[in-house]
């Protein structure tokens, strides 16, 4: 089993939703994040922040402001993870910058806390 | 050590932190969140509506909305995960859907940072 | 590569944002959560109250309030995850209890979804 993660944008939680459920995948959940990515910082300007230069500093701080994000959370049997990460991944992407992340990780275990279940049953 | 997730109905809060408390378990945290389970999407309308069906595709809209949620989350060593497995699940079964799940994810490591702690130390 | 979540202070977010970006780490993002740390409650008073004593449990029931705080997540590969560690220590630490904690969690893949990159390429 994994728990696979996606960063979104806010307007892409309906396609996001769409893509999971048309994947056969209807347990999901979801909540509020703020990002920011690799290319919302210039790497030279956030140097020269560290390095104390007062206009990089204040050119960071307008930058560097976080974007309000949806984090959607699935867990899935590994063979369903491929499956998963190209549904979110083909409802998300616009080919410009803040299409999001995915993050796959490890699970050690499952619980459906109704009927006690537990592996790989408590997530079908 | 291991990440306990649980997600639990909004009006289980105070039974699952007492549940936590009673368990010896004194740290966690939580945050909002919204889900859907199984349940409450129907396997053939989903299909159709993957399939163009515009009548099964509004009834998907209106039964696939999200569930107001609570993600509480625990960090403790091993040999702790089943008392709060179990207490967690006591807490919050019904026996109805949207009694919720809970995940137990694999943890490298934990750093107190009030003291520098790491390890088993850090979630004592 | 590993996700690093640090459950931080409200008021040390810009600090905190400030020390990672200072360490090279441009890519995070943060949700609202709330806790409670093991100081907040008296064990012998948790035991009391989970042994059923009135008094103890309606002064758990003041103690036993959950702060609001931030959880801050971000993944590095393995390399860096004591550089971002230290960083958010470092930015976080006031040596009163509150302080927060760091988990460092495995992680199986990344994916960046604009380019379709996986694994260290995605989080670079």
């Amino acid at each position: 089993m994994k728990e696979v993660i996606a960063v979104v944008r806010m307007n892409k939680m309906n396609q996001t939703k769409k893509a999971l459920t048309d994947a056969g995948i209807a347990a999901f959940f979801a909540h509020e994040a703020w990002g920011r990515g690799k290319g919302l910082v210039n790497a030279e300007v956030a140097a020269a922040a560290a390095a104390g230069n007062q206009e990089a500093a204040e050119i960071l701080g307008s930058k560097g402001k976080l974007f309000a994000k949806r984090m959607v959370t699935v867990v899935v049997p590994d063979e369903k993870v491929s499956a998963v990460v190209d549904a979110i991944a083909a409802a998300n992407k616009t080919g410009k910058p803040g299409d999001g992340k995915i993050f796959v990780l490890p699970l050690s275990d499952s619980i459906r806390v109704r009927t006690g279940e537990t592996g790989a049953c408590a997530i079908e």
